[in-house]
């Protein structure tokens, strides 16, 4: 961690008393907390919009275990990406229906491929890709 | 416009070196500007997810003129919702397509309902509601 | 325009209500229509992640014109990237506040380029970038 | 599981073609399966939007376990949502940064609610709420 250092900006009095209210709703303690918040989920678009160093992510899906061979299949692809993926925790959320959610690590165009594969499988019902961040970049 | 305010926020420096690199390539001329933005922005999702007060967005379609009585469609539609719709430009992407914009003024679920009844009559390639303000709450 | 083709898809009938329920309430007349949209919604979105090809999009400002000079560093930038802006629309939201919307059309990266430089600009309190397509590749 | 149905959609055929290339690029064994897809999409992103009946969905954080009282507060609030909160996985990014997602089902703003609490908390860099479904409406 480099030093911490302090800057100040200046605006309209009602626009940060309506910020305010905003942040306060969200459970915020402190307003440079939120924008620092605000700074770095800009700070993740970029990454993952240039392609290139490596990022964070997780890869949502929801499937029902009755269709065959599907467990098989979903098991196969993850290893077929396993230096990509670092790990997987799988909940049942009913009688039929299993949300698995994959945490990934790596390029943003593999996280995005392997996003994909998972995805288009066959009785997977709903494949989400959601772009973070491993840290570094965002101290 | 109510009176400025200055106050200052602390945090890590490589964050704020990174960040700044960020708004540099966006043209942002202060540190400043580009966090007012940000805090705006959020000022604006809020504003449409709380499906109350008055909102502006506008809505782009894109279609093609060729479509047998499509021109008239949307002339009828819009006007049957012309206490929403402000203005409305039309640009001549080629010989076929058009692309239209509209500037909508209201509340959020009749925003939302008029770029869904737009965006689904047949002939309309392409249709997107994009959220904006009316400017009120930004300041 | 190439010819006319027709396909089935088989998929559970209750999904199927579902869906119906859905496309009903936003006023689409077929099914069909709905599903081209989803379709085509998918094609604008690689095209303009690819970054290559031609592209239109929409860019929306929200300002207030009491802000010195703005007026004229706007259209000063916007003559800079003439080849890109294809018109432009201007709604006077109030007293204070002007919302603009551009047309441009070109390639993926200069239609953001051109957004970023226009959002950035002090006076600018929200700017939005909205993806949407020549209608060459939505047919 | 109710019947299968099947319907047929027309259209143009370029289209269909620039779509086949689209999902075969992502790794999609069906036309039907793609299409699917589409629809419990847009079927997830109503339940959202309705804010009512019962959601699922995940959170991501990444924060530094360094910061002190990180880990007791994160557990605190975890355990205050518990009704909400299925369970947690957590991945140790590198000798500084965690990844922790958690998967989330109730009702919509609840879940938004706990995602806010978490993401706005100091220490938290990124918070994320992805938003799927219990898998019930996608059959």
């Amino acid at each position: 961690m480099s030093s911490l250092v302090r800057f100040g900006i200046s605006l309209d009095g009602e626009l940060l008393d309506r910020f305010d209210r905003i942040i306060k709703a969200k459970g915020y303690a402190t307003r440079s907390e939120a924008i620092r918040d605000l700074m770095r989920e800009k700070l993740v678009e970029e990454r993952w919009e240039q392609g290139t160093g490596e990022v964070a992510g997780t890869i949502t899906i929801v499937y029902s275990h009755h269709t065959n061979g599907l467990g098989d299949l979903l098991t196969d692809l993850q290893h077929a990406y396993h230096h990509l993926i670092v790990s997987t925790m799988h909940v049942h959320l009913d009688h039929d229906h299993c949300l698995e959610v994959l945490v990934v690590k790596g390029r943003p165009d593999e996280a995005r491929a392997v996003a994909d594969r998972l995805t288009s499988v066959k009785g997977v019902l709903h494949g989400r890709l959601t772009l973070t961040s491993t840290g570094t970049e965002l101290l």
